[in-house]
């Protein structure tokens, strides 16, 4: 990835996308959480169309398919916020789109992705999902959306980075979550493009830590099984492009425990008064913990990177 | 007021308040709620310190008194975010204070003032707090803080009136909530002051309609009894000076059941993620409600004015 690509998508994205907000944490409510001399400034992706990141580089994916891709429509299996981000962005341009969710995805999320175009279709579990995929695509001649593994998911993610180095040129440090690898391989490239000197830490559950055991055995590696609250970061394995890029660009992959992150969560509603998913907090519950003496002194960018949870799920995960 | 003052207050208070955000409501979650040619922002006040608009007027009030009284110190009687304003502004300038706070007060908030370095006192109810409140001032020398009817209150109000119509010059309505009329006497004063042209709605509960009854009178009217969930707009009097600017500034006051407060505060937590008080999400019920004929093809201006509850009492409201 090049600038001149993340410019282009930039570019593109332009008054499609939200230029969402990037707040400086400093109120008298939030400020005594970080030790003096260090600042802190959150990015509230949650905010984007369809409530995240997933939008900008979904968008950039289908506007790209070619005039007869666009006639047969795609297809996406996914939980949560990518299977949000195509049907809207499906919409948007109208292409046709069949979105396939497992049945047991949040209904908030399911209501959620009804609202907009797409024909939602549920399946009993994650290889039922995957199958009915493959068969359609190849049946109705469907491009696949995949959730991160895409140059267009990247660059898309990349804007996003960019923006935030924009509005925060003395940044030294960024942390980023990881699901599949698509937000911070995207970010992490645009920061580092920017200004190459800033500390770029990734940030995974235990129970999902597909990037870090791939960066301890310098490659892409699949997890046994993914056992996490933050079900949007609950990727079972890194992919080779994604990977490739995270590798070059992020510093170090910190690992957070379902407790660290339900705490972030509590923070962030008392706080600030956000309610967010767990994947949403992670930055932040990563900033508070394992790298807590990494931050000391710095000027620190997070991200609460999109939310979509129901408030039953949400009192269920808090309580 | 005129506008030598506001600016005056505003370079004052320049970096020790937050120019907190003005979201657009564009998202894909968020748009279809406003006719198609209406065009909403929301002033993220909730964002200040101390969580709500109270800390501007308390700040420049505190800042303003002479040596002999910063000396002695400040009083005030609150159940909300008028204490929790007292007690940050005080220790952020070194001034002593006494903060009464009924028995009845939601812990949050009275969790919050201790944060600070406030002396709380708790009273059995009002007529307690208040008549230990003049007691305590006329002892111990200590200025009392009024929650709105004074020059202070309005003019910090006024400061976030200028940065919302500075970063929305196209404004046509301003939606903005009553409580004693502090705010509303403030921000509309300061935005007629800019853009006379900007109608300005002041919003009220049923249950809480003191400036409602006065405008009808033409006269400062006290109600016989509030009953509304929306506790920091229960003021149950209008005062001459709030009551005078606001006769000048808006065009008309419209009134909320407390159901049209509790939807919003639903669609403010299922489409933005912010989990807010009641009054807090009054200024889109009003929108969505009795006003949403008047706002139709306009550019519309709500905000967000503070926000601290716990999650018990919110889980109780919106249940």
């Amino acid at each position: 990835m090049d600038f001149k690509q993340v410019i282009a998508a930039n570019n593109f994205l332009f008054e499609k996308i939200i230029e969402t907000p990037l707040l400086d944490l400093s109120s008298s409510k939030v400020l005594p959480l970080f030790p003096s001399q260090t600042r802190v400034k959150m990015k509230l992706e949650f905010l984007q169309h369809v409530g995240s990141f997933k939008a900008r580089g979904v968008l950039l994916g289908l506007s790209r398919l070619t005039v007869e891709q666009k006639k047969a429509g795609v297809i996406a299996f996914s939980a949560g916020n990518h299977a949000l981000a195509v049907s809207w962005a499906a919409q948007f341009l109208g292409i046709s789109a069949k979105v396939i969710m497992p049945k047991t995805a949040d209904k908030f999320r399911v209501e959620g992705c009804k609202t907009y175009a797409a024909e939602i279709l549920l399946a009993e579990d994650a290889e039922e999902g995957f199958s009915l995929m493959y068969d359609l695509s190849e049946k109705e001649k469907r491009q696949v959306m995949h959730p991160f593994e895409a140059d267009h998911m990247i660059i898309g993610a990349a804007t996003c980075g960019l923006e935030m180095i924009s509005s925060m040129p003395d940044m030294d440090v960024a942390i980023i979550p990881i699901g599949g690898g698509g937000l911070i391989s995207g970010i992490s490239s645009a920061i580092k493009l920017v200004k190459p000197s800033v500390t770029v830490f990734g940030v995974e559950p235990y129970g999902a830590d597909s990037m870090f055991q791939s960066f301890l055995k310098k490659k892409p590696m699949v997890i046994d099984k993914v056992k996490t609250i933050a079900d949007s970061l609950g990727a079972p394995m890194a992919l080779p492009k994604s990977f490739e890029l995270a590798r070059r660009n992020v510093d170090e992959i910190v690992r957070l425990t379902d407790n660290e992150m339900v705490e972030s969560m509590n923070i962030i509603r008392e706080k600030l008064n956000f309610l967010v998913e767990p994947a949403c907090g992670s930055s932040l519950a990563a900033c508070l913990g394992p790298l807590k003496e990494k931050v000391l002194g710095k000027n620190v960018a997070l991200i609460a990177c999109g939310s979509n949870i129901s408030f039953d799920r949400y009192k269920e995960i808090v309580s």
